[in-house]
C-alpha cells in the first residue's frame, strides 16, 4: 500500500497508531509548535506530494485546540500538494450543534463542516454522527461508519431474550430502535416534560422496562447527567438488569466515576473513538470491573484501506441504519 | 411597504394571494411558458431591480416541474438585478431525503438547497421541515417557522386533560413531544420492527394510549399508510378518541378518502402549506365534516413583513422546538 | 477498459445501452424511486468510488423530470466518491434558452449548466448544441460533437450537384452553411418579417432554391411549425425536391405525422440523440418509408472511450464548424 | 444623485465624460501608474466606500492593457469597500471569442467575463455584444443595450422604401434581419464558400440587392476586409446605393481610409462606443464628408441613471432583438 | 447612529466597551455556552437582521478558543441575517504565520483569513498587522489601522533630536524606518547570524546607537526574548537611553516583569489592542512606573463610525507606512 | 516521462526550451493569434487531455500582454481537459504590488493570483518572489524556489572573508541577511529618509562597508535608480570593491548600460528568469565583460520533474530563507 500517508493530530495518537498497525503502514510524524503568542503551526513531517493523505483527529477536549490543529493540518497538506486529503474524525463533537432551536445562535455542526472544506479537506470519514442528517452538512463525500456492529457483537454474548434497549430521549430513539432490531430486542425511550419555567426533565419512560434486561444506549456520554436521570426513572419500573452503552465515551467531569458507582449498573460499554480518561482511576478502582472499551480501529482501518483502494465502503459497513 | 415584490410560481397561487392580502401588497404576475421541447421559461412581470423579491412556491406534485420553475424564477430575479431574493417554500418536500441510509443514493435535501443557492436564492423561509437539521443544509439564512402554534390553538378548544400525542415513528417523536408539552399532554410513539427480510412494520406503540384521547401528529401525510398502520396498533390498546394532525396535508393517492372513512377518526387537521386536493370530494362527501384546514398565511405574511423590515422573526415565532 | 462505470437515467436507456455495446462495457443499473410526495431518489447500483463515471441522459420530455433525475444522479455519484463525473447529454434542450430577448426572463441554458456543476458534474459531452456559444455557458470542460458528419455521410449517397441546404431562419444559417460546404452544396435561409403587432412569420427565402434539390436543415425539430411554414415559402419558388434533416428529432405534438404527410417531402432524416416517438405509428404507417434514423451511438462511444483514455477528442471529430 | 461615483479607465475618457455630463455628475479621477517593471497600479481618487461605483472602459486597442487596467480598477473599488461595482463596457471585444471552433483554443469571451467577476465586478452594462448568447457568459447581471435604435433614427431621414440591409455573413444575419424589420426594409446576407484548402471567401450574396439601396450592417468593423469583400460581391448585382453601418467603429489598419475611398460608398455610420481613430485624417480629408459618428452617451447615461435608481432598464431599451 | 450592533467575544470586552462608549452605542450582549463535550455555542443577544454588525475580538491567548468563538459569532450573525458583518480584530496574532519557510507547514495567516470569510465575515478592521502583505491574505475588504500615530504622539513629549529607532530584526526594519521618519529620528536594526547548527542570534546592531536615545520598536512583544537579546547588543555600543515600544503588548511568560527589571530601560510603551496582563503586578510593583498603555479605542471607534457611515477611513488614518 | 506537456508563452521561449532540454521532453508548440480588434486567442498545439500541463511564462514587459496570454493559455488547457495545470512563472512582477500603502489602490499581487486561479491554474512554480508573504496570495499550492543557491555558488569563487552584502533598502534586508549567512558575510542596508514634502531618498547606509568587498543584492533590478543611488552612498564610506547581484535582471530603460558604465562596479550578476535585453549591446561593448547571467533552468527543470513525479520539492531546494 504505497502512496498513502497517515498523520495524527495530538487528540488521539494511540488510535491513529492502532489504525496504522492494522493497515500495515507507518504513522507519519506531525510537529505541532505553539508560538509565544499562543498560535499553532503544524508541520507534516513526511512527503505529501500526490499522496493519499489521511489526517486522524477526533474533536475531543480541548475541542477548539484540536479543531484549529486539524484545520492547520489540512492547510499544510493542501499546501504540500497532497493528492487527496481525507479527514478521519472518529468523534465529531460539533455535530451536536445541528439545529437552530434559539434565535441568533451559531450552527456549529454546519460551520465546522464548512471550515474543514475551506481548509482543504476533500473527504471525511466519521463515526456515529449525533444525527444522520449531519452527513448533509458536508459538501464533500462523507463515509459514515457506525459502531453499532461492534456494540452488537459485544452484547450477543449475553442472553438477550428479555432485553429492552432504552434511549435516554425520544430524539435519539431511532438509533436505539435500529440497535434493538439488530439484536432482536425491544425498544423504549425517556420522555421529557417541562416544569414551571424552563426546566426540562425526564418525566417517564415510554415502553416496557419492568423486569427487563435494560441496555441504555446513547451516541455519546459526556457528563452523564441524562443517563443518571434516566436510571432514576428506570428504577421506578423495576428492570431486571441495567447496562449502559455508547459509542463516544467522553466521560467528562467525573462521569465515569459516578456511573460506575451506581450499584445496579452491571456494565458500561464504549468504544475508543475518543481516549477514555483513566487518569484518576485509583480513586475508584472498581471501574475496571465494569468498563469495557471496544476498539473501532479495525473498522476504521478497513474503511481507510477501501477508500484508498477505491473499493466500496458501504459494501462492508452496510448495517441497518434507522427505520 | 414599497420596494417589495411578491411572485408566485404555479404550485400554490392561492396561498401567495392570501399572503399578499395580509401584507397589503399586490401579487406580481409571473409568466411561465412551456416550449415545444418541454423546456420552461419564466418571466417575472414586474420590476425587480433593487427590490426585495419574494418567490412563493411549495414543492408539491409535480415536484420536479415546480422545482425547476422555482429555480428559473430565482434565475430571472437575479438576472433582473433583484436587491434580495427570498424563497418562500412553505413545504420543502425534498427535506425528507436527509440522510444516506443506503449506498450511492442521492441526498436530495442538501442538493436542492445547493441548487436554490446556485440559482440565486439569498434566503429561505420554510415551514415545518421534516427534521430541524435540514436547516443546516442551506448555506444562506433560513427562517424556519412551525405550524405547531396554529395546531395547538386549534386543539385547545377541546378538553386536553387525558390527551396523548402519538408520533407514528420514533424518528419524529421529538416534535410530538414538543407539541405535547405545548398543550400539556403526554406523548407516545409507534415502534417498528423488522420482519423476515426487509419488511418493516409498526410492531407496537410505546407509551400509554389506553383510554386516552389520542392526537396522531406527523409533519406530512402523503399516502397515509403509516398513519393507517398506526391506527391498527392504537386500536389494540383501546384509546378513547382519535384525531389526526399534520402540517403538510399532501393526501396523495386517495389518502384523504381512506383516512376520512375510518369511523373512529373524529377529525383530520392540516394547514394550507400545500393545496389540499378536494377535486374528488363528491365521491366521499363526508370528508368535509372531518377535515379542518388551518391557514398559515397570516404567519407567513408576518414573517415576510418582518424579513422585509429587518425585524426579528424569532421574536415572534419563538415556540418551543424540541426538548 | 476497467474503472469505467456508465449509468443511464430513464430518458433514453436504449441509447446508453447501444453506447455501452460499442464500448464493450456493461450498462450499470440505476434505481430511481418516487416517494409518495413525488420526490425522486436515485441510487447508482454499481461501485463508483474512484471510477470514471459517465451519466447518460438527454433532456427530453418530460424535461423537468429528466433534469432533476440527472442532477440527483450527479449528486449520488459525487457522494459515492466518483473519481470523475461526465454528463453525456446528447440533447441539451435548455440550450435554446440562450439569450435575454425580453426583460426579466430566465436564462435556462446558463442556469442548467450551473446546476449541473453545482450537482457535481465535472465535464460534459454534448451533441449539436443549439448555438456554439452555449459551450461557453459551462464552467467545466465540454466536448461538443456534431452530427453533421453522420448526416453528410447519409446524403452523400445522392447526387448533390444541384443541392441547396436551407436553414429555416437566419439565426441558424451558419450551421447550414457549414453543412453545405461539407457536401459541396449551396446555402439559403428563411427570412422572417414582423406583421401588425407581434406576429413573426417567414416572409421569404433568401438564396436560390428554384429547381434545386433542397435539404432543409435544423438542429432540432419539435412541433415542426417552422419547417412547415418554410415548406410553403419554398414551394413558391419551385424546388426540384425536398428533404428534411435534423440532429434532434423530438417530433412533438404529431410533428412526425404532419411532416410525413407532406407529399413533396421525400425523406426525413434525424439521429437517435433522442428516442423518436413511434408509439402512434399505426395511424400513419407511411412514415416508416420516409423516416431515416441515424445512430450517433458509435460517435458517442468513441468520444467516451477517448475521454476515458485521455486521448484527443477533437482529433477525431474535427469537422468544419462554421465559417 | 448622490452616492454615485463614475471612473474612467484610459481607453475612452471622452465617452465617460460625456456620460457624466448627461448624468450631471462629475467624472471622478483615476490615477494609473506604470512601474519600471511595466506593471500597472490603479488608484481611484474619490471615495468609493458604500458608493454605487461605475467603471467605464471599452476593451479597445491596446486591449490587454485596457483589460488589466479595468481588472485593477475593479479590484481597487472592491478593496475600497464600494457598495456596488458596475462595469460599463461599451465595447466588449473579447465577445468575438465565443465558441470553440478548433481544438484546445481559449474561449476569451467566457474567460474575460469570469476574470471581471473574480476582480470584483458585480454587474455589467454592455452594448451590442457580438452574439446575444455572450450575455450568458456572465455570472452577474448584465444590461445589454443595442445601438440599433440610434442607427435606425439616423437612417429614417432617408427614403427607405427600396432598402435592403445586408449582413456580411450568415452568422450575424439575425441582427441585420432585426434591424431591417425596425426600418421596414428587406434583408440579405453574404454566404461564404471554402476553396481548395482552408481559404474561405464570400462567394455570393443570398437575397435581392439588385437596384436596391443597400445598408451593410455589422456589429464591428476592424480591418474592414470582410466589408470590402462583400462590396465586391454586391457590385456584381448592381445595387442602387451603398451605405455602411456598424456599432463599433474600430477601423484598424487604415480601414477607415480604405472604406472612405470606395467611390460608391455614400456614407459610413458608426457610434462612439470606441474612439474613432482620426489622427491621420489629413491624408484623406474626404472621410469627414462620409463618416457619421452617432453618440450613445445619452443611452448609456440613461441606463446608468436607471441602474442607480433601481428603475427598469429594459422598459426603456426594449428594442426588437432578433427574430 | 441606529442600525449598528456591536458585539464582543470574550477576549477583550473592556476594549469593546470603550469603543462603544466612544461611539455612543450600547455593547450588545453575547452569550457563549460551553457544552459538556467542550464545544462552544454562541448566541448574539440583540437583533442582527439587516443591521451593520461589528464583532470585536483580538486573537489573544487562548487563541484557539477565541478564534473558534469568533468564527461562531460570524456564523451566528450570518444566520441571523446580518446586513453586513465586520470583524474588528485589533490583534491578528496568526498574521505571524505569513510565509512558508519550511516544507509542509501550515500558513496560518492565510488560512485564518479564509476561515473568517467562510464563516461569514464581510470585512475586517485590523491594527498593525505583522507584515503589510498580510492585508492581501483576505478576500474581503480590510481596513488596516496603525498605532504609529498614537505612539508618535506619546514620544513627541520628549526631546527627539538624538533619537534612533531600533528594530530588533531586519525583517521588521521597514516599519521602524517609517516611524523614525514620523518623529524625525534615525533608524537602526539588529542583524542575526547563524551559529554552529541552527541557532540564530542577534550578532550585531547595524546603524549608529552609541550615545543615542534609543527607542526599540516592534509590532508585538510576547516572551520578550528578542528584545532582551537586542538590549545586550545595544549596551555594547553605549546608548544614552533606552525606551521600548510596541503595538501589541502580549507580555507572555513574565515578559513584562523581565523587561521592567532592566534598570536601563526607562519606559515600556504599548497599546490596549490586547489586555495587558497585570494580575501579578504585586510581585514587581515598579512596572507601573515604567509601563504606559495608550488607548487605541478612539481610533477604532472613529474607524467603525466611518465604516458604518460610508466615509473614507484612509482619509483619517493616512499615516506614512513604509518607505 | 510520458504524460507531461510543456508549453511556452511568448515571453521567454528560450528559457522554456532550456528547461525542456534538461527534462528531456519536447517543448509543445503554442499558437497565439491576434485578431484585427487586438484580442488574443491561444491554441495549445499538443494533446492536453489528462496530461500534466506546465505553462512557462515570466510576467515581463509587455506585462499585460504576457499576463492575458498566460490566462488564455490556462483557459485553453482547462477547456482541453488538462489533468493538472501548473503555471511556471519564473518572474512574478506583480508581486511588487503586495500592500495597500495608499487609499483605494489596486493590490495587483493578490488580484493576479486570483485571476490565474480563475483561469484554471492548479498550482504555481515561482522564483524569488518579492516578499515571501506573496506565497499566501495564492489559493493553490505554490512551489517557491530561490536563486540564492545559484548566486552563492557563483560568489564562492571569490575570497569572501571581507564581504558585506548590502540591501538597497531595509524592506528587503531580510533576504540580504539570509544570503550573507549563506556565504559567511556581513550585512548592511540602505536607509531612506523623507525630505521636504514627499521625496524619499537613501540617506545613509546602516552597517559597515568601509574597506569591505560589497555585494549589492536585490531581487529585481528594473531601471536601476535605487542601486545607483545606493552606490553614491556606498562610495562615501569607501568600500574596497563593489559587485551587483539580482535574480531578475529586467534592466529597463538603459539600466544595464548605466550600471555597466560605473567604473567601480566590477561585476553584475543576474539569472535568466527573464530574458536579459542585449539588443543594444553594440553601444556599450564592455558590458559583456561585466555581466554574468546564471541559468536557473536546471533548477526549474528539476522542480518540474519532481512536481510531475510527486517527489518532494522542498527536500531539494531547502535553502535558508530568512532569519
Amino acid at each position: 500500500m504505497r502512496d498513502i500517508a497517515v498523520f495524527s493530530g495530538s487528540a488521539h495518537p494511540e488510535l491513529a497508531a492502532e489504525v496504522c498497525a492494522h493497515l500495515g503502514v507507518p504513522l507519519s510524524p506531525t510537529r505541532v509548535s505553539r508560538f509565544a503568542n499562543d498560535c499553532l503551526e503544524v508541520q507534516l513531517q513526511a512527503n505529501c506530494r500526490e499522496r493519499d493523505v489521511f489526517l486522524v483527529q477526533p474533536l475531543i477536549k480541548p475541542v477548539q485546540e484540536h479543531l484549529v490543529e486539524l484545520l492547520l493540518m489540512c492547510d499544510a497538506a493542501r499546501g504540500a500538494s497532497a493528492g487527496r486529503i481525507t479527514v478521519v474524525m472518529p468523534h465529531y463533537s460539533y455535530a451536536r450543534s445541528d439545529k437552530k432551536d434559539a434565535p441568533r445562535i451559531s450552527l456549529g455542526g454546519r460551520l465546522v463542516a464548512d471550515l474543514l472544506v475551506a481548509a482543504g479537506a476533500g473527504r471525511v470519514l466519521a463515526m456515529t454522527l449525533h444525527a444522520p442528517q449531519v452527513h448533509g452538512f458536508f459538501s464533500v463525500p462523507v463515509d459514515h461508519l457506525h459502531a453499532l456492529r461492534e456494540l452488537a457483537a459485544h452484547f450477543r454474548q449475553y442472553d438477550l431474550t428479555r432485553t429492552t434497549v432504552v434511549s435516554p430521549d425520544l430524539g435519539n430513539a431511532k438509533e436505539a430502535a435500529a440497535f434493538a432490531r439488530m439484536i432482536g430486542a425491544q425498544v423504549a425511550a425517556g420522555a421529557k416534560q417541562r416544569y414551571a419555567d424552563d426546566r426540562v426533565t425526564i418525566s417517564s419512560v415510554i415502553g416496557d422496562v419492568a423486569g427487563r434486561d435494560v441496555i441504555v444506549l446513547d451516541d455519546e456520554i459526556a457528563k452523564g447527567s441524562t443517563v443518571l436521570e434516566l436510571l432514576e426513572r428506570l428504577r421506578e419500573s423495576g428492570p431486571r438488569s441495567i447496562r449502559i452503552a455508547c459509542t463516544h465515551g467522553l466521560f467528562a467531569a467525573g462521569a465515569l466515576k459516578r456511573l460506575t458507582e451506581q450499584p445496579d449498573v452491571l456494565e458500561i460499554v464504549c468504544t475508543n473513538t475518543v481516549p477514555v480518561p483513566v487518569e484518576d482511576h485509583e480513586e475508584y478502582p472498581d471501574y475496571q470491573d465494569k468498563l469495557r472499551i471496544l476498539s473501532i480501529a479495525p473498522a476504521l482501518a478497513e474503511a481507510v484501506r477501501r477508500i484508498h483502494n477505491g473499493e466500496s465502503v458501504s459494501a462492508l459497513f452496510d448495517a441497518p441504519r434507522g427505520e
